[in-house]
């Protein structure tokens, strides 16, 4: 089951995708109301349907997570990655909050921010939590599904945090309408295994620039959802981005340019693709 | 004028503190309706109420902070502070997001997290901003009042963060039930100019830890506001901590244990006390 958060004049809903990814059903009530259910059984049934199909064509997709919602990033999770940028290997999980003001939607425009000249693109593997609660003995029950998302990050302004006190992650990763989501919520049970093995996969005007998969995670997505909630209780509809592999420009000095094209692609859930404006 | 988010049952809703602070006037609709008009011109007369005046010792007080809104905590700000943890001034305001599961009631429990040995105090100054939008060249206009915030902290988490990228401020400050802020909004026609100079107190079971003035932030909340929504835009209903003066535990070896009765307080505005569960 695909599940989108689409807009269609004035008025946003979410939906299922139908008809070989034609049309999009929506979905009665707020996330909050159906998800919980949805996530521990997966059963379209327990969803109430309202009003008539709408062809995909005709609808914005919106980022697949409702505004009340936290979005936390975990950092440092492909060990190529940190080599880029001469970091070792972790002891433990690191993590941060992202603000729900970054997040575009899978075709919208990255907002090129008029602070930085070191703008680059990390596609990540995004869980989305649909429980409200995580059991800390089973933490992917809590998953409903996963999406696409990527983490777009200023690195001139990730190096500018104060000395002693470490990466400015705010000023780097929460910039306004950068962090393209989507394009949808594809439901675990859609996936041969708890946790599949995925390429990722993220070109800039058609040239791969990073590609990996998620098996290659330090921290798979239980081990980040347990260390997360120990601290911070996941609620439903909040979601984890889980890092990012290798090459992203940072590593390769090729920044993304305005009017650049950004494709960031994960098997078995889809594509988002985010031309850079400014 | 004093605004207030209140519980009382099962119902919460937000009220202007009358009667010399005896009783509640519910205020009409949700935060976001009535805030930025009553931003602008601090007038009551904006405010539509509903039902009956309700006594202050019959409700609970809520985190003066609508569930939506986004925290931001401005860190390292007041010199001193800088010294206690061996830190240079920094170039520039350096900020991170908070999650709202984080904030507790002016007199709500702060439950001791389990996974810490150091949990620390932090009063801080809070801004909440009440307009749609900031404007650069304007920023308090965009804020509604101020309230008082404890930015509990746990200092061996914060020492956690990798080598390499710095504090790990999300499990630090982001834990479950910590952060103590109200009692209400104190709207900012109510102090003597603009940037008034506030005491800030915080005591531990009656003694003075904590104990200096808002004149001693080194960036000013002007300053503040428009560093970080030049990153990412504040919305009506963000709040943001304003950074603490020096003496929290970790300069001087004295943490917060079970049983402790914690109260941070500000001149003009008032006092939250919470005690530590454990």
């Amino acid at each position: 089951m695909k599940l989108l958060r689409c807009e269609n004049g004035d008025v946003s809903f979410w939906g299922v995708l139908e008809n070989s990814g034609s049309t999009v059903r929506p979905i009665s009530g707020r996330f909050a109301e159906w998800a919980p259910a949805l996530t521990r059984s997966l059963d379209m049934e327990t969803l109430v349907f309202s009003g008539e199909a709408v062809p995909l064509e005709r609808i914005r997709l919106l980022p697949p997570i409702e505004r009340t919602s936290k979005v936390v990033v975990a950092g440092a999770n492909y060990m190529k990655h940190l080599t880029d940028f001469g970091l070792e290997r972790p002891k433990q999980p690191f993590a941060f909050l992202k603000s729900y003001g970054a997040l575009i939607g899978a075709n919208d425009p990255i907002q090129y921010p008029p602070l930085t000249h070191e703008l680059d693109h990390e596609v990540e593997l995004v869980a989305v939590v649909g429980a409200d609660r995580v059991d800390p003995q089973c933490p992917m029950a809590a998953v409903l599904g996963f999406t696409v998302g990527n983490d777009v990050s200023a690195r001139d302004l990730q190096r500018s945090g104060p000395a002693g006190i470490g990466m400015d992650l705010f000023s780097a990763k929460s910039l306004d309408q950068t962090t393209g989501v989507g394009p949808w919520i594809v439901t675990r049970d859609e996936f041969p295994t708890e946790l599949p093995d995925l390429r990722l996969t993220l070109r800039v005007n058609g040239e791969i620039r990073q590609d990996s998969f998620t098996s290659r995670m330090i921290w798979s997505v239980p081990e980040l959802l347990h260390f997360i909630n120990a601290r911070c209780r996941f609620e439903c509809g909040d979601i984890l981005f889980t890092g990012t592999p290798e090459r992203t420009g940072e590593g390769h000095i090729s920044y993304l340019n305005p009017g650049d094209v950004v494709e960031a692609e994960i098997e078995g859930i889809g594509k988002i693709r985010n031309v850079v404006n400014g």
